[in-house]
């Protein structure tokens, strides 16, 4: 691509540093903001700015925060005695989008992933020792992915905690709703299969 | 989605403002950026304002550019007297990266479109008038979109400049290489069979 504007050039480079932006799309949206108002685009860029140098990781769950303490943790209608135990930020917003939780989190940071370089000390495995050590909660959830290293960092995590009387659950694996049998996968299958429950509880949460 | 950030979810909104983007797709660019160092954030945020309020506009073509007159214009290697007619900077851009053109552009900010408010004067017609008066271009090429409106601006910018010794062109319309005949439009096919060109002519121009 040959630019007559090193300003616009370079405009067009940074917004394809950014995942999935090819230099067509970051062309796009750089000569969409050269039409927009000056002061729309200072607001973008602000918003943008600010997210950097003022955003925060909640001390106690180390989700995004606009404090030391974020939102969820400092909410008192949330139960404090359940944890669910997720690899990052978007997780948590996917739960929290489902309406569905009242408890509260504990981000990790990633899952324990040797050949990625990625140990214990890497995520934030120390903080949710001293946490439950701390607040003592009934229950730990784990949200993570259904991967080997998703089941290391379980089973690490649960020989970790071993001491304290805690319940340790994991979300519900199996068929997705409106998902066919015939697409669902062998291994998905098989393990919805062990996993059955009883018509009276499949009734009670689905109506 | 529930964000447990005013700063974050500032920053995905702001992001979904851009054309083709949604949810989904700015969160997962916010939170690349909040994974930057945050000097590179800085830079990106830098880019952008800089294009915003630094770009100008070339007084000769209304093309981008960093100075008053374009880096096309201001190049002496360049033919004046062949002025190329497009609609908008994304046009200079795609007929510069196939390097096939040395002469130098007009951007008129759009077509004639009555039905959606756009007339002459809301172009840079009566720019374009007053450079012919000024240059004395030997040609005129015009490289606008095939549709009423392009042609109604074609007419129109032809019947003002009449009195001067100019030959108009526009670029040409055909099958496109690689381009199947059973696929083609009708119109294009159509057309291509009535502008068809001399076989010496296609060897000189493909080899």
């Amino acid at each position: 691509m040959q630019f007559s504007s090193a300003l616009l050039e370079n405009a067009v480079n940074e917004f394809t540093k950014l995942p999935g932006i090819g230099k067509k799309t970051a062309l796009r949206l750089v000569l969409h903001l050269l039409k927009q108002e000056t002061a729309s685009v200072d607001y973008f860029v602000q918003a943008l700015s600010r997210l950097r140098h003022e955003i925060r990781f909640c001390h106690r769950c180390h989700n995004v925060s606009d404090a030391d303490i974020c939102s969820i943790c400092s909410n008192s209608m949330r139960k404090r005695e359940l944890i669910c135990v997720v690899e990052n930020i978007r997780d948590v917003i996917a739960i929290e989008s489902t309406h569905q939780y009242n408890g509260v989190y504990h981000v990790l940071g990633g899952v324990i992933s040797p050949l990625d370089g990625i140990g214990p000390e890497q995520l934030t495995i120390q903080s949710l020792v001293q946490r439950v050590e701390n607040e003592r909660p009934s229950e730990l959830i784990f949200a993570l992915s259904p991967t080997i290293q998703g089941d290391t960092t379980i089973f690490y995590i649960q020989k970790l905690l071993h001491k304290f009387a805690i319940r340790f659950t994991t979300i519900a694996r199996g068929i997705a709703f409106g998902g066919e049998l015939e697409y669902a996968d062998e291994m998905t299958l098989g393990r919805s299969l062990i996993n059955r429950q009883p018509v009276e509880q499949y009734v009670k949460t689905n109506t």
